[in-house]
């Protein structure tokens, strides 16, 4: 039998190399604590294999056990000089569980385990306070009962009442009679009503709470915490008993916490508070008073009842030992000062990256620790715009926080309305039950969306965050009345043109305009960018087609484009008309004089990007929707386009009804449309190369564009595109009598693509893994659709989190990395990213590393999160090599 | 320079190792005749590698060509004692392309090669016909001017008539001058119009057409042939030329076709027929007598102008070298045979069975060797009704054949009127526009289906194929009126009780009952099928969840039940109405309760199935399809379903718009179901488990259930499900006091579960592939949509063959391979089939031995196919095993 229990006190700790998996958490850190020779009650840990030996026997604690902590008892009254059960000086135990992680559900503290009928009074003779005494046995007879007799709470507060109203106190008993009445009715309500009462004997209590703090790792609540987690079952749980502190008993007592710098500056002195305790105040019904230990360390000690000094010291040593800004729980009893608990400090991504830059200045980090400090996920908060939650905002309602970022604009129903106020230059809100494809238009004209329906991964989220919008979703309080056009929320009445405010990192929408805190990518954030670039090794690219976006990509550090999507080029105004000409044209001619009016628009597109991304290089996808997507859906709408086109409205309907698709996302799109209409490729071929040319001409630096062609599942497929294509490149070079570097490649986004990865390779002059179809279609699940049930699947434990926004690595990731390996062998030298949205996701950008693709491509708002996880990957991937070299 | 000419007479022939591929069909036809020593007329042929070389070369034919053409000539006029261009007995030539393969689009034959204004009137003489020989020159103007010069043959009809009208002929020329007059003409017409004239030398017409006929090699027609039949570019073509035989100059000569057996019999006794020439005959318009060599041989041979016991003699000795049935073509000159073609006989399928067996019998083959003559596709007509083809069929349009069978019955245009008329057990057709999930029973009621709309893979197509009703499908010149309940049609109007038929197998509509004649397995076919059973290595299973189908496959030979389709089991009259109530439920409770009202009807259903299948695995699927797919479509319906539930339509209404999906095949089914309503796994794992107790205990026999677990992407899934079906088999033991034997395995439809084959292994007892949904995901192709772009594909030739008919070997193989390998790992005895339609398909088949399938299940009407093909696989792989051991 290893070792049961772990004793520590002040300068000495039983030892153990595995600290946190032996006596959890709260364990670990006291025996860290008292080795650091800081101040702590001195106590002992029963180590979690003692939680396993009790599972495998039978009833109640083993005997061996029972002798082990009649030892470690004897052990702390020697060290306390204090007895359990005592004649003078009690010896009381504070019993806490200790697991390896945080874990809701389990057993909460049980203080003053010693106390009984005789000791209590010993304490009030000790401390000459017959009420704190009381006080104290009274809260231990509560949350004894609670934990090992599961008794509510509520029950002892009815029993308390009838007691004051016979004796006739109010807050608590007024003498020593008046007490140990109410202790009595206590106990004779447990023997009657629950058939145990809280027994005598202080072993007996410890063990008692032992065992049902044991039993509470078996909470349904802890157990579904540990499945979520991959905590193992069997892990176990330690607990910790110390000796109290009676840090509530005088006025040279308290409770405090202290941070070892200022976050906000970095600056090293001490912050935090103490609370002092203040019994007059409390009976008097005020807060007692709080102390700012900023102020206090700044020179105004003589208020802090222990040595402010000792304190700062004590930090001081546990902050150079940890590395990291540390915060720490401190309790004084009766002037003495206790360490309770250390942590590494909590911090907002500002102050964290603040801190990691202060640490790395003052050399106490190197840029790689830096680096590994900040959560990708966290910089999330300092990329989109934010306010300030002041309390005189008027929040309307609440929604799913669909796609990060606050906006402000006035509200409009429809996209149509959106266009022609984002023409006034107007900023809009897009007010909308849901959207549908025919809204993305709206949607990239307006500040903001805001849909009364759908969840996160409706069709609205999923555009708002591609094109980086703030979005709120599923706002069901609110109403849209189309026929007045007016939005009904909180019992108000607002109406087109009023002014709202929706911010997508929470999923509030709040009335009239707020100023917003825009984003900048400066000061400290700069410098940690600085090291993230100087130490990854993948590219980072976004995801964007429109100028405005382009440019913020390249603010924030993109290098180059990964995925520009050419069909939100065509939903805009006129664009759709002759979309809509060119997919209802009977023939090709037809259609060939469609494509005609949309080539100079497109080449327009393409070389305003062109020149933004100067010197970098662009990947423009081919047309992949499909076609239906671009068709009119109102009867409005339907009607206009027959007019347009000279048709009757029954052909345009019946064009619709013969291009709807039973499962949209397997159907006509992507390079299958390409193959169809090949005057499609051509059309969008001569745009880019054209474009390409008189970018290089105006910026004076050449892109390097990337055709991608979608959807692909066989060779002759891209064989087939990539003729189309190199015959226009020919054609254009030829007609402006210059020389286009350019590449073709294709998206890999189908299982059948990844197992000829080796074939297609042979004419692809890079790869770019889809993540979004390619889950889809590896799990054969339709992300619009798994709302219904994927949710079942998260707390049945089936899946651990959203396919879709982390990589699956045993499924899809394998299918990826197969694919790498086969594109490799054919193909040395081919260029390998990612463009789906797992492309800005820091933990699937960990796989990408370890899987060696070249670059991720993310929307412009997720590259500075991309750059500093990419750099992570690196170091944490670089590391591992070397451990394993070592090994 | 390989050998460029190799010549062939009857008893010699040049010989080459790669006949076939050096001399094309008809070159290494006519040499393995004349080494057979069977009188041939003696010629030529230029073998492909010339055609590379004149490819390869400048313009016309290479000077060395030229020089052996010479040669080759002198040697046929040494021969033939005639002369080219000679001054008696003018040697003529027929010339024709000589493909490795069958191919449309290349030269006809040009027949006397050699005729020219000198010749014709040697010929005329020697034969004392001048009209013969002057029919032959015009003949062979007109051939030449078509192939050489482009010119239409129609030019010379109108040609001819001018000459007619003038000369005063009708026919043709009555006299020499006549002939000549029209003969000048036609070269005054090439002169003036073309600018080219049919040359006078016979050597340079020979070159002229050679040269003619190597170009249509690359004729549109023949290039895509080639294209579609994986035929190569540069296969090349060779060229045959002979001595031609005047067959059409007396009484004594003529063409005909003999096969060397009695077909229908087996009899070993020439059959085929024989054309006198007659040119009186067609002087009058008659037709030239035909004589029956089957008569001729059995004892009229006089009537025949040459040998009759030669021409058997001959005959025989070829179907002893070829070692099957042969047919020949002939030709009798003068009263001398002359072979000129031989083949391996054609014959329809029921023919083939009975050789093949007749041939074991005389033992001329194995039983090996019978089994692979038969193509397994060719059975199909031997499967479904039929009917005799007789003239006074009223055909009343046509549409595509998308299920194989003929059918009569009364016409429906409503389920539900199929349903009614059904139950008084009167046949019908079900006659709709399209079909719906919702028509699925009507459909299984109904002898047979018959659409307006719609292609080979629309949903009436597909399901009917699943369930074997015939089905004709896009008869688009037929037109229902819904209004008046009638059918339009080739001008007359049916109404619903009209009796009509359709032949799924040849998309025929056709008025009134035909007489059917039924598919049995008896006789041949079943000695045929006793040989496969003997061969094959892979069980048979069949697809099936209906009593009336289940028998049948038994009776064709299926060994269990590879996949039973819970769904069909709940779309019939009350069913679907507790399944509405399930689905529409708003709590558990309510589902149970629904559910229970299932439970018997599901019992009794696999009672049924399981007695018919007593002794033989039945391997049952969970339900699948998505739950929208049962509910109510039409307002009545709606209306119907909304007075049943005592809720408010708008209630349903509601339901059905939420359980709408994107992509449906990718949505909300197969397992997902399960584990978002577990009670629906228990009612049908406890009907199952049930009813194999039940069943066992009256046939005697028990069934082996199979429980198969859809859609499975993660093993935690199937852990769960699992883990449901466990319990609910524990507890109807222990209910009923007994054992059941049964197993619990998966399908394998998406690729995820490819890639974790290994982990899923571990606790399915099964894998079944299944590859409808399997190729759907790894193509990321929808079925039900595919028809937009596949049939481009197919065109543009980057695709061979529908894939979800046989099997991508390249991609969804090699991921099946991969699933079996990766199985096979963890779970060496895991039992592993297919169920998807694939394991119908004789090439599909042939990648499933070489996978190391255990079994495939096909529908019941396909059964005997894949026995048969299974058979050939694992005779084919045994054999190339054999073949490489030995290398």
């Amino acid at each position: 039998m290893p070792k049961r229990i772990f004793t520590f006190r002040r300068g000495a700790a039983d030892r153990t190399a595995d600290a946190s998996e032996a006596l959890g958490l709260k364990g670990a850190n006291l025996a860290l604590l008292a080795s650091l020779d800081v101040p702590v009650p001195p106590g002992f840990t029963l180590a979690t294999s003692v939680w396993r030996e009790v599972q495998s026997g039978g009833d109640g604690l083993p005997q061996e056990l029972r002798a082990d902590l009649r030892m470690a008892i004897e052990w702390l009254e020697g060290v306390t000089g204090r007895g359990f059960d005592g004649d003078t000086r009690p010896l009381l135990l504070a019993v806490r569980t200790s697991a390896r992680a945080q874990m809701p559900g389990l057993a909460e503290s049980v203080l003053d385990v010693g106390l009984n009928d005789r000791t209590v009074d010993i304490l009030a003779a000790e401390l000459d306070d017959p009420a704190f005494a009381y006080r104290s046995y009274r809260r231990f007879i509560e949350s004894y009962a609670h934990l090992v007799l599961a008794v509510d709470p509520a029950e002892f507060e009815d029993i308390a009442d009838a007691e004051a109203a016979e004796a006739g106190w109010t807050e608590e008993p007024g003498d020593r009679a008046g007490w140990r009445a109410l202790i009595a009715r206590y106990q004779t309500y447990l023997d009657a009503e629950i058939g145990a009462v809280v027994p005598q004997t202080p072993l007996e209590q410890l063990s008692a709470v032992i065992e049902a703090a044991y039993a509470t790792w078996r909470s349904p609540l802890a157990t579904s915490h540990r499945l979520i987690q991959g905590i193992p079952e069997n892990a176990g749980l330690a607990i910790t008993a110390h000796a109290m502190i009676f840090n509530e008993h005088d006025h040279n007592s308290g409770t405090g916490r202290a941070v070892s710098r200022d976050l906000t500056t970095g600056e090293s002195r001490l912050s935090g508070e103490f609370g002092l305790v203040a019994p007059r105040a409390r009976e008097i019904g005020e807060k007692p008073p709080v102390l700012d230990l900023g102020t206090l360390s700044a020179g105004d000690a003589e208020r802090f009842p222990a040595d402010m000094a000792e304190l700062t010291e004590h930090v001081r040593r546990i902050e150079a030992h940890v590395g990291d800004v540390v915060e720490v729980d401190f309790m004084v009893g009766d002037g003495e000062l206790f360490l309770m608990q250390s942590r590494v400090a909590r911090r907002t991504a500002g102050e964290a990256i603040r801190i990691a830059v202060q640490f790395v200045d003052e050399g106490l980090i190197d840029e790689a620790e830096a680096i590994l400090r900040i959560d990708p996920n966290s910089l999330d908060e300092l990329l989109h715009p934010t306010f300030e939650r002041t309390s005189d905002l008027v929040v309307l309602g609440r929604g799913m926080p669909a796609s990060p970022g606050a906006a402000t604009g006035e509200i409009v129903f429809t996209s149509e309305r959106a266009q022609e106020l984002a023409n006034e230059e107007r900023p809009v809100i897009l007010v909308r039950n849901e959207t549908y494809p025919e809204d993305i238009h709206g949607m990239h004209v307006a500040e903001g969306v805001l849909t009364i329906r759908g969840g996160t991964t409706s069709h609205a989220a999923v555009v708002a965050r591609g094109i980086g919008r703030p979005c709120v979703t599923g706002a069901g309080a609110l109403r849209i009345n189309a026929g007045t056009a007016t939005l009904h929320a909180a019992g108000k009445v607002l109406r087109e043109g009023d002014t709202i405010t929706i911010d997508g990192t929470s999923g509030e929408v709040i009335e009239g305009a707020v100023p917003l805190l825009r984003p900048a990518l400066t000061g400290d954030f700069a410098t940690l960018m600085d090291y993230a670039d100087r130490a990854r090794r993948m590219r980072v690219r976004a995801n964007t087609e429109t100028p405005i976006e382009a440019r913020s990509a390249r603010a924030f550090g993109a290098e180059g484009i990964g995925l520009c999507r050419t069909e939100h080029m065509f939903f805009e105004g006129d664009r759709v008309r002759s979309m809509r000409e060119m997919i209802l044209a009977s023939d090709e001619t037809g259609r060939r004089a469609a494509l005609e009016k949309l080539l100079p628009i497109q080449r327009s597109d393409f070389t305003e990007l062109f020149e933004i991304m100067a010197g970098l290089p662009v990947t423009i996808r081919l047309l992949d929707p499909p076609l239906h997507e671009f068709l009119p859906q109102s009867d409005g709408e339907i009607a206009e386009t027959a007019s347009m086109l000279g048709v009757d409205e029954s052909v345009v309907r019946q064009r619709i009804a013969a291009l709807q698709e039973f499962n949209p996302m397997l159907g006509h799109r992507g390079c299958r449309l390409a193959i169809s209409y090949p005057e499609i490729v051509e059309t969008q071929a001569r745009a880019i190369f054209e474009a390409a040319i008189d970018a290089g001409e105006k910026a004076g630096e050449a892109v390097v564009p990337e055709i991608m062609v979608p959807l692909v599942s066989l060779r002759k497929e891209l064989d087939f595109v990539k003729g189309r294509i190199d015959k226009v490149a020919a054609l254009v070079m030829d007609e402006r009598g210059c020389e286009i570097t350019y590449s073709v490649g294709t998206m890999i986004e189908l299982p059948r693509a990844i197992v000829r990865a080796d074939t297609i390779a042979e004419i692809a002059d890079f790869f770019s893994f889809g993540t979004n179809d390619l889950t889809q279609t590896v799990y054969g699940i339709s992300r619009d659709d798994a709302g219904n049930f994927l949710s079942t699947y998260v707390r049945q434990g089936i899946i651990e989190r959203d396919p879709f926004q982390t990589i699956d690595v045993e499924g899809v990731g394998e299918l990826i990395a197969l694919a790498v390996e086969k594109a490799r062998r054919t193909r040395p030298d081919i260029s390998l990213g990612v463009c789906g949205e797992q492309g800005g996701d820091p933990a699937s950008i960990a796989f990408f590393e370890q899987t060696g693709l070249d670059y991720v491509s993310c929307s412009p708002f997720r590259v500075p999160i991309a750059r500093l996880a990419a750099a992570q990957a690196t170091i944490r991937d670089e590391r591992s090599r070397r451990g394993r070299a070592r090994r």
